[in-house]
């Protein structure tokens, strides 16, 4: 059984989102009650991460870090067409993923206890990103 | 069809341990001859990846790697309730991700002959891991 | 249903290969319609991404951010034995994934505008490197 539907976020520039309940309920809404639930970001600057969801300063020292790794606007990159924020972005895509595939057991995405599934927006603007989802299974 | 089955692991402390038998025993359990494997850490402080299998060191250089590149107790996080090994567990696994597939193919995954299966433990102490494996095919 | 086809590519050392058509046509060739597709390299020196794919510059920069962060013969690892590209080309893959997962919608991989596949060669010599593509669904 295959099950898939595309969901539209709206992020508020660089930050993460936590898209755990919205893909919980379509797996919930396929009817598939074990088999694999697979969330791909269709863009190149934007990713999926299953992170601890107790204390929020975790995703801030997940930004804190990215910025320190991969500096925006540093001088090695040669594509700055959109800014500073540009480059950056698609590396930190590269490096965090746009794909992401959980098993699904009785009719759940199986998280562990203190996983949250966030969509993390490596753009500073806000941008429209759509996700698809993908649930197959019996 | 699908197969599902949960493994759990007392690891001991950061550290790598192969898991590839353990995951092509539940594939061979399966029945399934032709798909994909799944493999699921249920944490946000432990990983899967397919590593280099022959020669040792290149499992403690990656540890070197990620102890240089994501330093513990570095005091730009926040984040450091469980001491120096937390924050920098939960971006190790971000960076090498607690998630990952195989093909499945003629009963096995089918993977190359350097490629191992490796549960890797981010926390400096021993913690029970839970991995969740799914098999789907035909 | 499930689809299975292996691809072999002879890259010339490290660069990003483009292989997003080959693999567009082995999922139409599958003949599914909604699902999953899956792309696996097979050894531990080459990953798969997906990125940004109308400016060429965005891959050269991928490049120099990998040298940057990944230096080749780091005098902190122990296993050389093929050089000073080959732990590196190890730490690489792990960063960067030898597998992948998008979704198939409409008989395609559901790929967003501006996001290509690419083969990416971690070694500097030429290698031969095969490619596990599994495509599952209805």
């Amino acid at each position: 059984m295959v099950f898939q539907q595309e969901l539209n976020f709206t992020t508020s520039g660089r930050s993460t989102t936590n898209i755990t309940h919205q893909v919980q309920d379509l797996v919930v809404q396929s009817g598939i009650s074990t088999g694999i639930c697979h969330v791909f970001v269709q863009h190149t600057s934007a990713s999926v991460m299953l992170c601890e969801n107790a204390d929020p300063d975790v995703r801030i020292d997940m930004e804190t870090y990215m910025q320190h790794i991969v500096p925006d606007g540093d001088p090695m990159f040669l594509h700055q067409d959109e800014g500073p924020d540009d480059m950056s972005a698609h590396i930190r895509t590269v490096l965090t993923n746009p794909d992401l595939t959980m098993p699904v057991t009785r009719g759940q995405c199986a998280l562990g206890i203190w996983q949250g599934l966030y969509l993390w927006e490596h753009r500073t603007h806000r941008h429209q990103r759509r996700v698809i989802v993908t649930v197959q299974g019996e």
